[in-house]
């Protein structure tokens, strides 16, 4: 079965700083109509940093869209045309100050592929050097380590809410432990 | 250090069918103002299940907001004031008429916090019964079943880009195979 559903309009509903807001009319797979809202996005990267030491890199941030502070790994959207690879070594340095002699790719995802087109790119960081960090002027965040052991007992104790940070610190505990 | 955004005005963007937009100015940790998008949402919910023969119940699904179609598990929206238990067992029933003996809580997340309020609480199901499914009329998925085991290995080889589906392999997996 052809699930594929086809765009027959579209219409922008809002350009804003980071949300664009897009309505669309579509054929679905038994020929009726529906309409479908998203969020267009150019897509973002996260980065798992573990030291020498095998702790794990992680900030406190403030999260305005659910009201309250996450923990969660370096990261950051993507700019345009940016390479991935790239933004990962931009947000690690920005945001930790840390810069990484080895970064592997460890998977990819879409947090919410109903309505939201962003996808995020996730990196193992290690080998790692710290220098200065940079935040951007409207970015306040707080950095601390934590044993990746103890990361993969905390996350599998439903202790880590944001699905980046959740899921690579499982992945790299997987990767790095067996 | 305070990390609290404090909202000082509030505007509606747009009331959709599934997205409700907004854009608040606050005021940030230094005393500046900034400008937050955000996406208002009721929360969500996934299910994981497993049937008595080791395998994992999966879905083929076209997601327009990204062009493609992805492999999920079973998954959607609460109604307005509907219990997340309750709304997982229906979405189970509804896509792919499974009735499960026992439903346990293995998580949360937040797929994209920077914009969505959207919580997503994941369930790993067993003990599985199969009736009829009653899928929405402009519901399009094909299920199938994958052994547990085979879906650990590809969840590692990246094989799997749906954030809920991904991590809700690995730590059922970890759960039941340690």
């Amino acid at each position: 079965m052809d699930l594929t559903e086809k765009k027959i309009s579209g219409e922008d509903i809002f350009d804003g700083v980071v949300l664009h807001v897009r309505k669309d009319t579509v054929e679905l797979p038994d020929g009726n109509t529906s309409t479908r809202e998203y969020i267009k996005h150019n897509g973002a990267v996260c980065v798992i940093p573990i030291t020498d030491d095998g702790e794990v890199v992680l900030e406190r941030q403030y999260r305005y869209a659910i009201g309250k502070v996450l923990t969660e790994i370096p990261a950051g959207k993507l700019e345009p045309g940016e390479d991935r690879l790239e933004a990962a070594k931009r947000e690690l340095k920005e945001e930790t100050g840390y810069v990484a002699g080895k970064m592997i790719c460890i998977g990819e995802f879409y947090g919410s592929p109903a309505l939201l087109e962003e996808r995020v790119t996730m990196y193992l960081a290690t080998e790692l050097i710290k220098e200065e960090r940079q935040l951007d002027e409207d970015e306040f965040l707080e950095v601390f380590t934590m044993p990746l052991d103890e990361a993969f007992e905390r996350a599998m104790a439903n202790e880590f809410d944001d699905a980046k940070t959740h899921l690579s610190i499982l992945k790299a505990y997987i990767m790095l432990k067996k």
